[in-house]
């Protein structure tokens, strides 16, 4: 087939050449987006009299009727045509005929590529910030309920201290929060119009960049028209937000495999979002988290994809940039898989709340208490730790708790201890009374909640 | 050694393990940091009446003679002291006894070694932004001084249209831009107190974090405690950015490294920044430059490094999290490092202007003109494009160059060609009719460089 | 639809869970391997005894049924049997009835996705092992014709020293020689037998596990049943192996790109493996070289996704291993087709020899010869090479080559220098004379093609 | 200070360039390898009459002194002596005049630090087989003591079936065998020979490669001296191998982190091996076991350091290979050092028998047991795994265990179920009958141990 540049060349190119210089098969998605700029691209040029008002309004009837096809399923996409811009270009001269040819009067594919995929990410990245907030919904319902559910804090996945499953939740929150800040630092970057810069040196014609940038809604126009077909920085960016969501989905699906477990048994999955073994009948795994910690792998691994390929790469396009569209659109498609699963199943999990409280309540886990109890009497932290420290050895070799050792037994490791310790030393008191900003305290979850309903989600 | 936490703990710990755990190697570098959050929240403290203002007062002083031990080199780290936080507190208490035990009141490691990296990280992007700025100032520099001075713009390593010196340059001013917009969103996201966390849950005791945060400068506070101490967001990005950076130097380097070749002779380092062969006496070899295009690995490596360890880590603080400074610490070092040299190196460049010129000239780089020629001749772009195509075969088959081809023959592949052809097929008239916004005309590269040094710097 | 493992679950599957955890659309490519693998799995059951010699024979031809009707693109995969493992066994019970389901007896998907991922790479390896032997040919081919032709050498991207294109291309096939050792390794550890090992714990089942390992050909049977179900070791390893691989695929093409160059002027690219410009007509853009090289950030991320994904699974078996298939996949389709249209595309070049000789001779390359002429008279290779380097420096600064000093001259910098001077510093002799195993010499290229012909590919 | 290849340079070295190109800070610790190479060398000059036997004899006395030097710690590496290479041959000259410039003869610092690092690795490479082999000990030593341990084996993290702890442990054994012999593939290709390449095309002096390796204990011979100094795919291929290594201790860390939770109470780690909190004085942390875990970014981050680093590099030397160092040299310190705290760790756990026993029995984990029993009575598998499924959801919702349910119960789901289920269905019979090859039972373990302390290790 006749390549719409073969001008200058003798022979055709070999059909394994064609094979795999092709990108069709992939950047096929970005359809709806190229046809979008063509039409913008193309009222511009009517509108500066590059083109004809007539041949605008026919080139870009020829746009809407390919893109009615493309919707109708009724397109046929043809790898000898190397890409969705010559696909589409391609069929508009064979319907309106050569005036078709003028829509890529002043552009190029160099700054027309690099168009479509900002178009697209820029919508894609809408839908991820949305697909977050709600997760964030499902965060902030378990949040509201569950303000006063003692379960055990963890460091070092050893049981540290009692806090509130509202706390917990409120903690995912905060990392989703700046996943979706990060996402709109990004947006400001992504929604920049490279259109215009041509192959790489700008044109002779007197276009209007502005014009187009209006009509496609972009804030910005890139300012330099070598870098606007150079520059993939926001698929990089787009990607490296993607890798630290991907990072808490992988670190929340760990902690909930852990909870499913039965030697933790803090949660149950509901039936439909487990699957069954094909040779043990009694098994119910967590797929579905155990899949969207696997996925992590795929992010991680795009965003080195890129990175690579974008190393040592002089000025300007260079076909290696071609490359970008499989990491980036298999990123957007796992992220939005993931995050969609994982908000359908939050909001079936049922927690345990008696065992939570159990486990909160054994292994010492009131020792801070003991010792801030004795920071407050005057003892210097590191003392009353120490101190601490040798009641706990204590009771663990007399295999009792703290609220079981008898006070003449305290006054033994310190004459400051008290008979006010023991209310000092419930779970109750323990949650309660970490007021401090941020700290565990169901009042401090009743804030969190109260502002980020009425502040963040600017719901008053 | 007796260990701050051995309390409850009846072996010591095995010297291998103290060997394998220890940090304060790779950490001690943060112990400014850690005395001026000490100092803040010591201060905290004694405000809030928790300690005594005559206990923050000793504290106090006490931190400040070690920091002035540390600066003039007289204090000895210990191994078995772990890290940082332990061998300055060891320190305290060795100084002023007991009561330098107070100074952990209300915090713990977790939140402690948070805030280090935090305001270390500040800093250094601070430095880093400086940095990178200086770099745009020779860019500016260099772009000034050639706004008119032509040579070839490249796709694909092919020469494809002249394009000025300036342009060129400015398109680079672009991507570093970009860097600080980017580094300026991370540090929104660095500039946040975790202080006051504690271990996870935050304490009994009446801290107020909002005074602490003042005094460090912080904007934000980290809003829950548990988030507090497993947040390690802000370093992923820092190396996120950093990674983009490296590949914008390593993309800089290649074509530097490119243009030092004989084949292109588009520049001459200076001498003090090339090195020798140990056994090709006449070799001036572009080191520098391949070495930082070499160090993109290692932020590559970084960025991996951080985000396989927070892969899958259930809350709160684990011990994996140690390993973040490693790769963030290095990351910073070659960044500044690569950043400073380019600088340097950049400034003393000399450009080959004749050589840019005669190549910019050859290879049938006008071939865009004559279809934007013939485009405003009415014929449709494509169509244009194939005649010039045809017409530049013809040239190559007959060895011409297009100016060089008579006009009776240009008529027979359009006769939409006139006389007036020959004015356009000139590479000044190229460059200078390219005024499209962003475009390589000198009008153009005016313009970048008056709003760069106006707006941008906000230098009237 | 009901699942096979259906049995104690009370509701069904969510729709969006099955969409989500099926990888039927990923792995049905290894239908062929899975119906082979069950195929003798199913004569271990009948020679064994487990099952009748019937039911062994009816599962036999129902599988070869489905096989037959996969081949002509008759059968029906669907997402709801979620992979291709339940698909083939849902179609042989639709096909047989129930003693279809007696093929499953005495394994598990786990130990069966194992087989299938082995069966597959087993073929993948040899293919790929072919595909390089392609390669390795034409590098032979090109390094035969050239063993004289003298071609400048390159260190730091510098004309160091003159070699000959066939020392070049044969630097090529050494790396190549080490991929295929690489990949016979792996493949020793890739043809290990894991069907058997059924969930996690072995079968009590009479099976004979090296029965099925005959029949399939497998040179060791995986000892441990835990870890034959938990180990993706092999997958890694191929792709490390197919990563470096591609890092010389990347160098080898960053090289041609040079090459290709006005700048380089080299070689010429056939004009069937360039393509052209949407905007320049003169251009011939190098693409299938770009894209290979651009290709070689899929293979590393397809390295750090599957590397991530398997960080810390517990054992034995988890659905994070799913993800190892995209990876693979997308590592053996690329460096297949990348091996396959460089082997084209390298037959095809025409090197520049002249352009290549006048380039070796210039730039100060004879520098080397002239400081082993000094080490053969004597004096010490660190004083001959600072001779030598003030030398070429009056050389330069005065404007002339080496060849063209004056005796008397050359005598000022050291007395030892005699009249065959000039015998030794043409490029013929400094090439010839480099006779050093592996050298430069033509006598070595020689000797290393013959080698080649004759001990590596046992071709007498 | 005057560079030795300073020859034809006009000015010094910026001390700027000095310090960011100087590698002496990594590479010193190559002294010992590089010392060793030219020793080697320094004979084989003199074998060959390139030099004479006494300057020889003196060259080597002298590289001996310097070695002492540099292990009494007496010699003072220098910076602006760019490498180790220089600063020992700087030393060398000092020591004993213009002679000692004769050992840079007939080689150049391309092929000299190949070689260094080459020697270096391969000493590097036996070691880590050996601490490998340590923990392999480890390992067969607790399988020893307790193939009838029983413990739960999981999938997805759910108990899955009763496996037996030496079964277990023997999972890791596999690993770590292939971990051995991986690096004994790997270690062919770095016993492989470069010295005597030169810069890159070899020498046209007389040297005898052969024995110069025969002296440094080479097996082979690099063919190709261009290859030869642009190649690091060794040490790609280690680091590989090395991924794969952490990953594998990563696994077996999580797994251990999991085990010694309260929630799992399998093990018990020793104090000595466990650290303790700032702030919570009950705290036993498994820090040993995260920091190995959280270690594995380490090396992940080094291989993509390295892939990165030569993706793209034209031939031959290029300064980015410098970069290789830091990669590796981290690479080796850390995999030696977790595989010998993980091998004294492993030493010092205590197992907890009762409780691995009571877990492996509850759960449905026999579910198996009665579908292979099912199944020995001739119910086709799937349908066997349907009874069985059946059998358990009754079994939840009447909250009794399988062996519980009275046989007439049994009979409703199948009449092919006899008085003779009650004896399958008990832990021990569960282990014991899975004697199939590799299997869980104790047999099998026995041959496992057996033939490893047989055949693997040599020991008869």
């Amino acid at each position: 087939m006749k390549k719409l540049w073969s001008g200058s060349f003798n022979t055709e190119t070999a059909l394994s050449v064609e094979a795999f210089t092709q990108s069709i098969s992939i950047d096929q998605r970005l359809w709806r987006y190229d046809i979008e700029g063509s039409i913008a691209h193309t009222k511009m040029l009517g509108s500066q009299e590059i083109i004809s008002p007539k041949d605008a309004e026919s080139i870009i009837s020829g746009l809407n009727d390919i893109a009615s096809d493309i919707e109708a399923g009724s397109f046929v996409f043809k790898e000898e045509l190397e890409d969705i811009h010559m696909n589409i270009e391609s069929a508009l001269i064979e319907r309106i005929g050569d005036v078709g040819g003028k829509v890529h009067t002043a552009r190029s594919r160099n700054d027309q590529v690099a168009l479509d995929i900002r178009l697209y990410l820029r919508h894609e990245t809408f839908l991820t910030i949305e697909l977050i907030e709600g997760l964030e919904d499902v965060l902030i319902e378990i949040a509201t309920g569950h303000t006063r559910t003692i379960m055990p804090g963890y460091t070092h996945l050893q049981r540290a201290q009692p806090v509130t499953l509202a706390h917990y939740m409120l903690a995912y929150l905060e990392m989703f929060k700046r996943d979706i800040e990060r996402l709109r630092d990004v947006y400001k970057r992504i929604n920049t119009m490279p259109l215009g810069a041509c192959a790489l040196a700008g044109t002779t014609l007197n276009t209007d960049r502005a014009f187009t940038a209006k009509l496609l809604g972009f804030d910005r126009i890139s300012e330099n028209s070598i870098d606007a077909v150079s520059d993939r920085d926001f698929v990089i960016e787009f990607i490296s937000s993607a890798s630290i969501l991907m990072m808490h989905l992988s670190r929340m699906s760990e902690e909930m495999i852990l909870w499913a477990t039965e030697e933790f048994s803090f949660i149950k999955l509901p039936d439909a979002f487990t699957t069954g073994s094909s040779i043990m009948p009694q098994k119910k795994n967590p797929d579905v988290l155990e899949l969207i910690r696997g996925k992590t792998g795929k992010i991680y691994g795009a965003l080195i994809n890129i990175l690579t390929t974008m190393k040592g790469l002089p000025l300007a396009y260079n076909r290696d940039m071609q490359e970008d569209k499989t990491p980036l659109f298999e990123t957007v498609d796992t992220i939005k898989a993931c995050l969609s699963i994982l908000t359908e199943l939050l909001g079936g999990i049922t927690f345990n709340v008696e065992r939570l409280l159990s486990t909160a309540g054994s292994g010492y886990s009131l020792a801070t208490d003991l010792a801030e109890y004795l920071v407050k009497k005057g003892i210097p932290f590191r003392n009353a730790h120490e101190i601490t420290g040798r009641i706990v050895r204590y009771c663990i070799e007399n295999n009792i708790e703290l609220p079981q050792m008898p006070l003449d037994k305290y006054k033994e490791f310190s004459d400051k201890i008290e008979g006010d310790i023991y209310e000092r030393l419930t779970l109750i008191e323990s949650v309660t009374a970490r007021k401090s900003l941020g700290g565990t305290s169901p009042s401090e979850a009743d804030r969190q909640i109260r502002n980020f309903l009425r502040d963040y989600r600017k719901i008053s």
